[in-house]
């Protein structure tokens, strides 16, 4: 673990006691950045991705300006259906869009179980870049959706409230919905495999949908997946779970090879210490929507977070990705807050 | 509590021990029933809810064709905003659509407290006909937004999967939210109140979007205004609060005059129970998109459901709304599983 300059992410993942917590955003490469702004006028979405210059640079951009703890590489969760044969477009005001949604058994049997090196090399490379441009500053993170969040999108052909009609082929077609998420698991583990191999220090699982599900469902469509690629890659290389809204599954998540889990703002660190037995690394939790509170406010409440979760077995972060609304130096105030923290001394 | 032909739905609110739980399911004279289509293409949103004659149709339709025990009032939880001077539309594709929305101290000057038997007349006048309808068959249930969820619409202007707007407007502008929750406040404590007047048998607030703050912003931007209503009504009529999504507020909310509290799909009865301290009366929490499901399963579902939740303390209903695609012998096998549930004899 280290030729690492600042390795304060890895370390708060292997439960070594900190005195502060690293810290990093989930969505850190995003719009609220003005130069991510000015690279997204220029150039497409899958351009960006598919690009490892653009995708490195756009990568780096809040180790340079924020000051983070740990990079994420700049990519799409949706890269993995695309590689897997299914058209995937980003529409400018409506997100994901899929004209093919996979809807009947036929559609599953032509969904592909791809060579990833192959279709996904470009991530690759783009890894390769980024770890070039970091030159050992801080650890990088390679992520992929969980299985049952890429389901969504690839049933529903969009974003959704409910995914109504990803839930309705579960509930109306099993064994097709249950192939479908075996084909991406498979994929899933080869991805993230070849970027381990490329150079990731840590992945993370982002399962953003789960929280539509009921417990039992969640367990037989989203979880026995998740688990699945966990159970593969834990020994290989330290994975985090991100499952919003799935504050009912972390007890079952935390008996697993996982590192750390991921906690949104509606779990307090004290039902999350509580509900995955107080001994294991979360990360979380401060709600997006607070950034837009004047500065002191937001250092008061990331100190109080901090106070709630401990410096141990802890990495500071939001609950959810940042809003593209949120001024730079609100997010850098967050940050400094995390990286200024002294414990209190009574 | 009656001269009512049947009367399970109040008893379960009395927790009286019963051999099977009352049913009823949020939405229930919705899209799903074809009559109610009929009607939909005849008349726009408002006029239906507006028109005593057609909402007490509707809200009859249920209890003469799927058999519910308990009728709830065809209206819309955007008729208070509308009566405090907010002009409020509803677009076809995109829903509720508020073309003026609150974004300044100045508007919310604006907003009126309105005496409610003159703007909301056309709701009472509504209830009067609609018990005429029922003829004492089953109990009528009136309701209101919580305050935060009608602020929520009255903020952000839409629907909206994150309310990112009505939660900055109560990050940077505090005073000026606290100021319209409290008129949204006064205003549903004397909406409600006439409403029982008119003959409602019980209410239930609605607080769809509670879910999408943290506990802390919970408790001051929502939860301490759902409770002015309850302290204030608690004790002259039944209330039923449904914050969906809100798991970690349950327990705060059952030390309040609440008389039961809905619960969703993301939580299990033994969660709910604990949470709730296990006295309590709860309702729910059957996942909508479950009835997707062939008839059986739907059966044997809402008997473990039942099993689960127990028959005394317990209203068997779905977690939120009926889907519109829900084929109407699916929700009446769910209300009939209910209805025809016999304990297991050991």
């Amino acid at each position: 673990m280290s030729t690492l300059k600042n390795d304060i992410f890895l370390q708060a993942l292997a439960g070594k006691t900190l005195r502060r917590p690293p810290v990093w955003m989930m969505r850190q490469a995003g719009r609220y950045l003005p130069d991510f702004m000015k690279l997204k006028e220029k150039y497409d979405f899958f351009t960006r991705c598919q690009t490892p210059e653009l995708a490195s640079e756009i990568t780096v951009m809040p180790i340079d300006q924020i000051g983070t703890d740990a990079a994420i590489l700049f990519s799409d969760i949706l890269v993995v259906p695309q590689a897997m044969g299914v058209d995937v477009q980003m529409k400018p005001d409506l997100g994901p869009w899929l004209p093919n949604p996979i809807r009947t058994q036929t559609d599953v049997d032509k969904v592909e179980t791809p060579n990833v090196n192959d279709r996904l090399h470009y991530v690759m490379e783009a890894i390769v870049q980024t770890l070039e441009r970091l030159d050992s500053r801080v650890p990088l993170i390679g992520f992929a959706g969980a299985p049952w969040t890429i389901f969504c999108y690839m049933i529903q052909g969009q974003g959704s409230k409910t995914f109504d009609k990803a839930k309705a082929f579960c509930f109306t077609e099993p064994e097709s919905a249950h192939q479908l998420l075996q084909k991406i698991t498979d994929t899933t583990i080869a991805y993230l495999r070849a970027k381990h191999k490329a150079g990731v220090h840590a992945v993370q699982l982002f399962d953003s949908w789960g929280g539509v599900l009921s417990p039992d469902d969640y367990t037989a469509f989203s979880w026995n997946y998740s688990k699945q690629i966990i159970d593969v890659l834990g020994d290989e290389m330290p994975v985090i779970l991100f499952a919003k809204g799935c504050w009912y599954a972390l007890h079952d998540m935390a008996q697993s090879k996982v590192k750390a889990l991921g906690i949104d703002w509606t779990c307090t660190a004290r039902n999350a210490r509580y509900l995955t037995g107080g001994q294991m690394t979360l990360q979380g939790n401060f709600d997006p929507a607070r950034l837009l509170s004047p500065i002191p406010e937001i250092e008061k409440q990331t100190r109080e977070m901090i106070e709630q979760f401990g410096t141990t077995n802890y990495i500071a972060n939001l609950g959810h990705g940042i809003l593209p609304n949120i001024p730079v130096d609100h997010a850098k105030a967050f940050v400094d807050a995390v990286k200024s923290y002294e414990p209190r001394r009574y």
